[in-house]
């Protein structure tokens, strides 16, 4: 609340650019909290006039140019940059390193390309600014009633910044969803591979929906009901939960269920592409994310679809015997791909820490989790639970709990599969999941083939299971080994 | 031959800068055919002395300096730089241009990352010079004997250099394998995209290898007899050859066969990684490639292997009944899985050549990797013929050879996948391929549901199957429908 704040130079402890539905509503969530006065500032002025006079009792601060924007903000001066990214984000941090000083903070709450917040880190701290990174998470109504919150940046903006992101984050459980994840691009960087989750866990969920329907008939409001039964289980989520919603939707023009008239094209914004074409340069396998971000781009080419639309499926149908163990089944599947996709997640964010020097708690990331993002669920406390076991875990899912999840569940998820490609049925992210998880177990893989192939072709050498060293065979010699 | 060639200024028509194998190599190819004089030049001499002394044949002109190097050259000077990605290259191309003049012509031979070559390419034109990207595939012995060539740059610098790379590329049925793909980066994306093939072709091997050696307890060198009968039906290929060359291998030291005495870690060297990326960003649906890379860094994970090993398989052993049915099983969902290989890298070029405005002949693509490369094949006359009925084919495999032979062998290529999921072998490549192909001949995909919960949470708006425009439910409101 913000009792008695007058419009006067300095009276804001925080100020957001940029007013679009996010901005407006983070600017509206600062000014509910206790303690914050928020100076707003938009590009084209109606937009601070229209959340002004709309929202009197957040007692904002309004700036109609940057030199008064940063008059109006106590320093060390703290704004939150809310504008698209790309270009747009570049020029508000230049207008505001303009008018800020040295040991002001600027922080960019959009959703930047990791790699883009290291190089504006790097240019604006060269200034004496601080600027700060931050993946925020929840959609617009989290960042109204609290989101998810990952700010990067330096150890001395979060000392001022922390007290008002943790004053306006989810709750779960008592603690707000927000931590320092680490230097610069960090914050941002988890916010991609949240994201990347993200897709994972929508298309395993799709992937559910669709062998229910195909394997039993069932109508979309049945499933629904399935879904709300899982939601009160290990499945627990806020993505399980709105999936229980879209599927009882119903056409108002048309009375069919929603989901059938909705043309089966899903859109992407990016964020699955950059967390897999990141995984790649780090060399971690990220797999069922892959798959998840290709089923979407898969859809959304319609004429290869109508070029594929005549090649046959299975020559006879295959039945579901007994449909309530088939569902029990999809959901013991549907629950250990899910694992493997934040096992993966985890794994990239370990990668990535290591890869550009960040000291992150993985702990704390399942934590902040929790709540106010869109991947939120019970869950994560597990998650949390196995770090807090074993910080420096080489592998999530091989923790005891997960383990054992795998374990109850894998001939469950054997049997998914199997009937998912018997009945051809595309699963990719449940059938790639398990191809991860038989993978990793394997005591021995081909790859030792493509290592000779390598050598062949290409003298790459190979390593030998018995000692030391790189070799190489004369292929096109005597065939005898050397030493590489 | 270079009967009388004599080390005077201006007597070489074509230049090679980097004698490391590669250059060397392609050296001595250039020397062995009519009508050329090689100049010849390293940054440290020893080398190109060496490998004058070594070769009196060659008539080679050695030259000691770049302008050295220059002054040898006859105008156009066309020199082909090939020495290590990156750094390397770049300073190379920058000392040719200070000793080049408008008009000649300077090619990277090496695998540069597209975008580089587009880069270099822009940065090389201002200087009237002409830059040619020009992948090359086929290792040393291609080098040598006839590589597959794939060069971008501009028409004027094709006239020049076509003839000289036609004379010492590879030959398939009477056509030399080099074409001019496209201008400034196209050579180099081609390449880039055969090696992402390369990378599905070979773990696609190393998934059949493993599922018959698992399946039926062959050893590895009754593996290779399998692969040698195979090499003389529709898989027909190198890759296929050296792979019963490899498992027929025994290791001297031990007595075992070679495969086993390799260390199962794969290697990469990056393009397959670049290829995936590329296609991310291209919204192209690699899954294949994709999971062929992430096979190769799945493997080179000991530590997360290791704490995956404890993980269960399926309680009871699967068998395989008829181990005749099984293997030929195996070799049609070989040969289908690599038709979405295949199908999914032309994609990617197809989307690249709208992307960067580039005009590729695919048919001519597929021509020119008939000979000279690893991914040669008869297999590939097929594509070719495909693109000659139709060049502007949506979908590769919708064509009606490739359609045909998926429908043929796609009962067994279930078979396969359901083998290798009840038996906890992980096949992703194969698996992924399957539901790849049952993704795109679905009738309708759970993508409406993915759009039905993007909308729920961030209001993404949707699509409907029954008129145009885009919509948005209010969920948090009444949840009626409104145009967005």
């Amino acid at each position: 609340m913000n009792e008695g704040a007058s419009v006067t130079e300095a009276a804001a402890n925080i100020g957001v650019v940029g007013l679009a539905v996010m901005g407006a509503n983070l600017s509206r969530n600062l000014a509910s909290r206790e303690g914050n006065t928020v100076a707003v500032f938009n590009r084209s002025p109606q937009r601070t006039e229209a959340l002004v006079a709309a929202h009197p009792e957040a007692g904002f601060v309004p700036a109609f140019s940057y030199a008064e924007f940063a008059a109006s903000l106590q320093k060390p001066r703290t704004a939150i940059i809310m504008v698209q990214a790309g270009a747009a984000t570049d020029a508000t941090i230049d207008a505001l390193v303009e008018v800020f000083e040295p040991g002001d903070i600027i922080v960019d709450g959009g959703n930047a390309y990791f790699p883009d917040t290291i190089r504006r880190e790097r240019a604006v701290r060269a200034t004496g600014i601080n600027f700060v990174g931050a993946g925020i998470s929840g959609g617009e109504e989290g960042a109204l009633n609290g989101p998810s919150i990952m700010p990067g940046g330096s150890d001395e903006a979060w000392r001022t910044l922390g007290p008002i992101l943790r004053s306006i984050a989810a709750v779960a459980e008592g603690e707000p969803c927000v931590t320092h994840v680490g230097h610069d691009g960090a914050g941002h960087f988890v916010k991609m591979v949240h994201n990347g989750i993200e897709y994972a866990d929508m298309q395993l969920i799709a992937e559910a929906y669709d062998l229910i329907r195909r394997g039993t008939g069932k109508s979309p409001a049945e499933i629904a009901d399935i879904f709300a039964e899982w939601n009160r289980g290990e499945l627990e989520s806020y993505l399980i939960e709105i999936t229980a919603e879209v599927l009882r939707q119903n056409d108002a023009a048309t009375g069919e269920p929603l989901v059938d008239v909705i043309l089966d094209q899903a859109g992407a914004k990016g964020t699955g592409a950059w967390t897999v074409q990141t995984a790649l340069a780090l060399g971690v396998p990220v797999s069922g994310i892959a798959e998840a971000t290709f089923a979407r781009s898969l859809s959304s080419h319609p004429e290869q679809r109508a070029a594929a639309a005549e090649l046959p499926g299975p020559a006879r149908a295959i039945a579901v015997d007994d449909e309530a163990a088939f569902i029990e089944d999809v959901r013991q599947a549907l629950y250990a791909s899910k694992i493997v996709a934040y096992s993966q997640g985890f794994d990239e964010i370990r990668a990535g820490a290591a890869e550009y020097g960040w000291t992150i708690d993985l702990g704390a990331i399942a934590r902040i989790w929790r709540a106010g993002c869109i991947i939120r669920a019970q869950f994560l406390n597990r998650i949390a639970d196995a770090y807090a076991a074993d910080a420096d875990l080489a592998l999530l899912m091989g923790a005891p709990y997960f383990a054992d999840a795998l374990a109850r569940g894998q001939e469950a998820w054997r049997r998914v599969v199997v009937h998912a490609t018997a009945a051809g049925i595309p699963a990719p992210a449940f059938s790639s999941s398990l191809a991860y998880y038989d993978g990793l177990r394997a005591e021995r893989l081909p790859a030792a083939l493509v290592q000779g192939q390598r050598d062949f072709f290409g003298a790459h050498t190979y390593r030998r299971i018995d000692r030391e060293g790189a070799f190489h065979t004369l292929w096109s010699g005597d065939r005898s080994e050397i030493p590489a």
